[in-house]
């Protein structure tokens, strides 16, 4: 058995899994969508492609961290046991730099196209109301991001469960964010990850940064109530951390 | 070896993974397939949508309740030796249920946007003759709802034998839900799945609920099919049960 | 390790292969790709579909007959030494019947829509010159034929092989086949299977039965060819029997 | 354990592998995306074929070469310590001379058809500046290609590191490529490999061979910069040699 892993590799691991998050997802949301008609990936290709970044890093990485790229995700494994709370805050701030990192290369980047604005494209931020893609009212926006982190939870508890099979979780809780976005992208742009709403939303600016409360709290609110209950619905006494269920 | 999960968390696992099903898969055809032209993700989205919900939930929780999201699943393993008659209830009425909450839930989410109505969308409800998508005759209807249950089943029997690979039979039962979903969204909508037509059906009312019998005796019947056939045609003497076939 | 099984059993499950892979993949090409714009599956989808079909199929039986579901792959799998000679022509004869009952079942479905001809559509039959998609040449069409079966062979050949991971083989070569068609449905449509165009070709007729040759004389060669190269070009001694690889 | 792969195994299965990723890839993009509207596979199709390429023909060789297929991947590799430097130079070359032969192939494929024109058309090239499919300034095409590499490479050193499930990492690599081409086929028409910006670039032509060398030298920079970083950042003591990552 390897040893662990040092916290400098741990958040190093965090680091770069929600830096490829942030800058995949809201990346082929920014670059890739708007084009002559046809060709761009539309909301099918950002779904794939945000639920990609985390089967591609959770293999890369995760054995390492345990692969969360998400303070939700965090904050609800905290809730199920998974990681002791004390590790929370240097995940969740790794996490968000990591996200604002992400949404400053990505603006460098998109800016090499004329004429782009960060603003005035929305910039892949996630918004309610008016600001919603296609116009659903807060409360809509708040329940779909609530139940959609707890489900995004429950699956990663439940695919690193001790009995689940080794080596799949990646996959499993990777294509649930690409589910996640399939649902959802019309709702609220699909957030469930506070570091992806404010990595891109502080560079969006405006009206976007106003909404980010909701991107905070709701995916924060879903993932606790997935990680207190996840032990008495569904689990068995021999879960086990993240980083080992991501092992051989 | 684990112990074996409790009813009660094998109920709470098919409830949990029968309201992602429904959730997801009707929530995408419902949220995500009407906008402007390139974006909405279309059929291929929503066969991709429901294929994912039952890889997904199958590596979450199928190693608690075996995975079966789905009456026509339950009947067709306890046809084909997997699962004892007596517990069939229990799972039947618990997915029937869950579809039916995914449904008003979705049916709140999607209010949240002005002038929806489930009735008038459809609500991603099943039909044949005039509401089959494109226009199919109810023979053709009952037909390919037959003859893909059948295949589910065959595919899910086959996929955890004794001898398929451990811990690939989530991702290839539900990845043939996809295919499911590819060949047949245009002639029923796609059921296979009595819970999932009644959990929305319910919601969009009128000729939905005319048409269901339809969508329930249909998969039944396709999964009893395979389910008795399984192991003169195909089986071997060592049949595992589906929760164990999905553990490491 | 489970009993060998026996030959009714291995050439039922081929026939079950073959039969969902040409009532899948060609399905989704006669029922679900021409329909209002956006939401029809287009080429991707088709060519989803059939990797799908052999994903899932190898899955489920690959472990009883070794999931050629093709007879250019029986063929190629004879002259790798992967099964015996004397074994392939009730492999091949199998799989031409279940094209064949693929086929008349598709029709009898897609005759569910008023107005629908097996001739004028097409029925997702092999072509080339006139006949190809996109009208391409004879000479292109088979050179990308006989190439494509030979990689599709090399693929079956190298993920079964004893060093390849056990378990992984069914995703890779039905991965492989979606691959084959994103590059060749425009040119000829995608055979490199003789059981597929047989199956729907008779139903299309006319031309689509006189140009049937190629899409019988061109996979077959490919196969020959990696088949008869493997061991040299890329082989170790220890080749397993594709059912074996198929196992845990 | 089977022995090691001769030296002549292993360039043959490199340049099968770069072949079937150039021919696939590009072939894709040539043949595939250009048609009437609705049936093409638009950037999304492009970005699955080349990513299917990688999963592919890793699994079916990347036991007998560690599967690069790339010459930025073999140098990233000899930078991390995972393939010996003098070991680089036959791979290297080996895969430059299959992506030409792919690019040769293809393009007696799409002479095919009547009115093809590798030049007019663009052959699935790479370009900046007027040639970036969208008009991305060359310091935004340099950054993107630069950093996807790397990112690139931190995945393969990752996914096969030995603490990384075993037989997963040929899946892991090769959706991350479809998630690099997700994001960047507008910005570059996404290249992160010289053999494959080579072998079509030469018969395109004209500025496609005068901007040939970004895309020699950006992808070789991300692979130095990931190899170099990966032990100190991320990396365990027990790391791997690919073709074993890739074994069972």
């Amino acid at each position: 058995m390897p040893a662990t892993p040092s916290t400098g590799k741990k958040l190093t691991a965090e680091f770069l899994g929600t830096f490829v998050l942030v800058f995949g997802g809201c990346g082929t949301a920014v670059l890739a969508t708007s084009s002559t008609p046809g060709s761009g990936v539309g909301w099918l290709g950002v779904a794939l492609a945000f639920g990609l970044t985390v089967v591609v890093m959770a293999y890369a990485v995760g054995h390492i961290s345990g692969g969360h790229f998400n303070p939700a995700v965090t904050i609800g494994a905290a809730a199920g046991g998974r990681i002791a709370w004390k590790d929370t805050p240097g995940y969740i701030v790794t996490q968000v730099v990591a996200g604002i990192c992400a949404g400053a290369v990505l603006l460098l980047i998109a800016s090499g196209l004329d004429g782009f604005s960060a603003k005035d494209s929305g910039f892949a931020s996630n918004g309610y109301g008016d600001r919603s893609p296609m116009g659903y009212s807060l409360l809509a926006c708040l329940v779909i991001e609530v139940l959609l982190t707890a489900i995004f939870l429950w699956v990663i508890l439940g695919a690193t469960d001790s009995r689940a099979p080794k080596g799949m979780a990646p996959l499993a809780i990777g294509l649930s964010l690409t589910l996640i976005h399939l649902i959802s992208i019309p709702v609220t742009n699909t957030s469930v990850n506070p570091a992806r709403s404010i990595g891109v939303g502080l560079f969006a600016g405006g009206d976007a940064i106003s909404q980010l409360w909701l991107f905070i709290v709701a995916p924060i609110a879903g993932g606790l109530i997935a990680g207190f209950t996840y032990a008495m619905l569904l689990g068995d006494e021999g879960a086990v951390s993240l980083p080992e269920a991501m092992e051989t």
